[in-house]
């Protein structure tokens, strides 16, 4: 590469015509790539007075500088739109082959903008980009239109019948199996009628300098095979290798949120999927942890299931029956559904109907029922239909909105907030709600990755959490896989970039990169009516103390995190950078006027 | 080891007689070992009303648990005692091959009490503990007294000229060449008449289980091997490879801390060393790192110089010279001398001559006079008889006590605040004066390691700094060298001490006993007077704006960084640890009384 170059796609599907054309290389470098790409652009495109639903809401997948090169983890990419879930700024990433097929295929920025008048599919060829009818795909499972679409050298993106139905809970499948997950990116998919995009590229990605890379690769090869969470816990164990950990220090959450320790933990361990289910490990394209799993059920082979999904069918809805989270898990796949919110919105309606206030045969432990929620969820059938928009508009109908483990509608992920306080704040300030992948505080407040701190430290947590955050706005943008950072220091990701694209990026760069996205996020959803209010955990959490085990006693200390928040990141008391903060991050064209924006009815 | 068992010998050198006791187990759980035991023995043994270099004073010598074991990098001990440099609670340490011989004597504490009549000798051998006569040594430097004493299998610790004469920044060197250097340890050794401790010692260590301590090592040799530090920086260029680092982003206090950045730094970098007078390198006993530089100059050979010396002789005297630093460095080694703070007390004094506060011919740069000046220090001859008592007693003399950099009368290290902001409150709050051992920030605020913050944030910068303080004395305890904590996570430092003692420790333990370890010393400090107005910087760094570079217009904001410090230590706004702090670090029955302590004229 020369220089810092990056080309955009835009697909207009109301017209059915495309154009290409080059990004500004002061835009690269300021955003880097990926989520902080996918974030600038939007804030151009979508503003605040579009549905997120309306043709006028854009898709944008973006891959990063470091896609498809031979750094590791390279695989990824990152889809940006608004979020028909949260109303909030969304980005989601994922693995696979799909985004390094994309990157192959010369493409940085896809942007899919207007609806189709029929389904359709976007195929990206060697011959350019076209739109075609996908009508008789419409309807299919994730896994059938994958298949009906595959070919050698093509990759598949697609939604299933959940995103064809506009659940707000619907993710974005590619590979198969591999889920953009929250926040409803698939319903927006399926709100422009478009049911898939198919992926052919094999051009070499260029690199600057081919032998830095390679030097920086192999440092970063020696830290992932030293490291015993890279190098053994998640090829052994996959992502649920931390069930027993989380579940030991009291923070993994247990019927709706209710506990904090689950009785049956060690029957949807890692261990156990292991013993029981495992058939072989597999990894993304370039990945050498390889943690995905995959496993056979008496009924069908899949991949999974992972830690989060797990807990959300298992601890957080009381069940231990590994073999129906295991299906259910894999029925998330076909449909298309984000697992961590079906499972959430599942254990809300447990909650719900255990309480009297829904009429329903759902309780804390019914693993026979499962299945056929989560089925139900996907074709909105019966009281799926009220799921599919979330467990917060249906608690919300229910008049019982308290019950919905939600930050500004995104169900929270597998942390108790009241034994892990940063993961709380962590949860609280996340740009697209509660969110486990922006800064997680499992490392430093769990598993001692990069340094232990007391998961139970309220002040000073603050800082930690921030840093985190800009840490993985940087890490989202490059875009490489987090579970490197577990082992190799930001300052190799900072080399990597340096190498590929011959722009010399310091470490402190590269994290000063990571703020100001974080920056703009947060300016995007001042900018859609949210405020400080809405930075906040439900009720539950701030007022019921954990009942017992190591965090007996404890609630969330929110409010004084909060403080000392908005003061690390040089906000106002408001949570509103000023003036000089953006200036001082290249964001000054992007200030929040005076009056503010009117508050929206968002909901 | 069947439980966790230790073994003190007491020394009494008034009366020549010894004995030895059994440590209590429960003090060892609480205290670990090493700094940590130290502070508690001290704790009893050393009150308020006992001066320095009184016979009352004691020097505590202890091993940890993992002295002499196979983990890497257990050569290390510490000595503690009531420091007469700053008055408050003291322990340095020091890697080897003499602390490794104590432990495999058997011995877990050393306490030396009283005076000799006539210069003495410790011998430890394995008919006991003898105290012999030593007045044939006394004048001896360090190299003719280590020569003396020499003989197969037996290590040697001792003081140089310095220590006799009482200077207050004398070192005890071991093994010739190592330091046991801040806070004048070797004056009280001095006070004692005591001039040597030879230690023979080859008992088998005992460990509860071998095998585990194996595994912990070969997952800690894989991550020194993988970590560009431990592996690559310190093995090549020794300390001194951070000296460019440093200086690049204007953190290197020039000339007594006037300038922040030293124009001849590249000269007298780790890499100049390397390529003008590197032998060979070398190591401590089990250390795979080996960051000792075997030097050679054009007159003799030696150990050293390392980097905070380097800078001391160097840019903060405002020296380019290499040789001239590298033999003061020897020098300070033969006169057993604290190389940091003769570099940094000469540097104060050329700062009083050019102002002409002083009538000397010292001058910034004056290379020409360095060694004379050191030689003048370790014998106490003309002016350096005023500078042997450390640069805050020599400048208030001269009424211009602002030019000493100090905090507590200890010398600053190699690390300007202002570039730093951790760092200054870390000086600020240390608790044996100015240290950079006790939690460096050059790891977080630096190199990146474990995570890079900020160097120039200071909101939520406190809690950061604790937890390296904390950590910091658990390795202390332990004792181990810090350099492998920069990429052996402190988790497999729990595993290695669960290994060794057959008790089972957590990370989240060990740094609790840190943040016990910690208090404690704070409590020893208050009973001796100390209080919230001894947590400072030298007025320069407070008030005087850094001129330019990248951290132009800075001045340390410790103040903000203060308040915050208490409030994450939950301490009161005084730096009192409040009853229920210490209940819960099980420290109660140290509690400060009520009406605390009467100020003391410390100094």
């Amino acid at each position: 590469m020369q220089g810092w170059m990056g080309r955009a796609v835009e697909v207009d599907l109301t017209s059915g015509k495309s154009r290409s054309f080059a990004l500004d290389p002061e835009m690269l470098r300021l955003f880097v790539g990926g989520r902080g790409l996918g974030a600038r652009l939007l804030w151009d495109l979508v503003g605040p007075d579009v549905d997120p639903l309306s043709p006028e809401n854009v898709l944008i997948f973006c891959t990063g500088p470091l896609t498809a090169t031979a750094f590791q983890t390279s695989s990824r990419f990152s889809v940006s739109c608004k979020s028909p879930l949260t109303g909030t700024i969304l980005d989601a990433n994922s693995g696979g082959f799909w985004g390094m097929r994309l990157k192959r295929a010369g493409i940085d920025a896809l942007i899919i903008r207007g609806r189709a008048v029929t389904p359709s599919c976007v195929e990206i060829g060697p011959g350019g980009v076209a739109v075609s009818n996908a009508s008789h795909l419409w309807g299919m499972t994730v896994p059938e239109t994958t298949q009906a679409l595959d070919a050698k050298g093509r990759s598949v993106l697609c939604i299933g019948p959940a995103g064809e139905k506009l659940s707000r809970i619907a993710a974005i499948m590619n590979d198969g199996q591999r889920a953009l997950g929250r926040g409803g990116p698939g319903a927006v998919m399926g709100s422009k009628n478009l049911k898939a995009i198919t992926v052919e590229g094999d051009a070499k990605v260029e690199i600057a300098d081919r032998e830095r890379l390679r030097f920086v690769r192999y440092e970063a090869s020696k830290q992932l095979t030293a490291n015993p969470f890279t190098s053994q816990a998640l090829p052994q164990f996959g992502t649920a290798a931390i069930i027993n950990i989380v579940n030991v220090v009291g923070a993994l959450p247990t019927r709706n949120f209710q506990e904090s320790r689950f009785e049956q933990a060690e029957e949807i361990s890692g261990e156990s999927i292991t013993d029981r289910f495992l058939v072989k490990k597999s990894a993304c394209w370039s990945c050498p942890i390889a943690c995905t799993r995959v496993t056979r059920t008496k009924t069908r082979e899949g991949e999974g299931p992972e830690y989060e999904t797990v807990w959300a069918f298992g601890a957080d809805c009381g069940i231990a029956d590994l073999e129906a989270i295991t299906e259910a898990n894999y029925l998330c796949n076909d449909l298309g559904l984000d697992a961590i919110s079906t499972g959430a919105t599942i254990a809300c309606a447990m909650e719900l109907a255990e309480r009297g206030i829904i009429d329903s045969d759902l309780r804390f432990g019914r693993a026979d029922l499962l299945l056929d929620a989560v089925r139900d969820i996907g074709y909105r059938r019966g009281i799926g239909d009220e799921l599919a928009e979330g467990s917060l508009r249906f608690a919300r109908r229910h008049d019982a909105a308290e019950y919905s483990m939600t930050v500004k509608g995104l169900e929270m992920p597998a942390y108790d907030p009241r034994g892990m306080q940063g993961q709380g704040l962590l949860y609280a300030t996340s740009n697209r709600g509660a969110c486990h992948t922006r800064g997680n505080m499992l490392g430093p407040e769990i598993v001692g990755l990069p340094k232990l701190v007391p998961r139970l430290q309220v002040q000073g947590k603050a800082g930690i959490v921030a840093l985190h955050q800009n840490a993985a706005a940087a890490i989202d943008s490059l875009v490489v896989c987090k579970f490197v950072n577990m082992a190799v220091a930001d300052e190799f990701l900072a080399r990597a970039l340096t190498a590929v694209t011959g722009v010399t990026y310091s470490t402190a760069e590269l994290l000063r990169a990571g703020e100001r996205i974080w920056n703009l996020e947060r300016l995007y959803n001042l900018r859609e009516g949210f405020s400080r209010i809405d930075d906040t955990l439900p009720r539950r959490l701030l007022e019921e103390p954990v009942t017992d085990g190591p965090n007996k006693g404890w609630v969330s200390h929110l409010p004084e995190m909060l403080d000392e928040y908005y003061r690390w990141r040089a906000w106002d008391d408001d949570g509103v950078p000023p003036a000089g903060k953006l200036a001082e991050l290249g964001l000054q064209e992007m200030e929040t006027p005076p009056g503010r924006i009117a508050e929206k009815a968002r909901r």
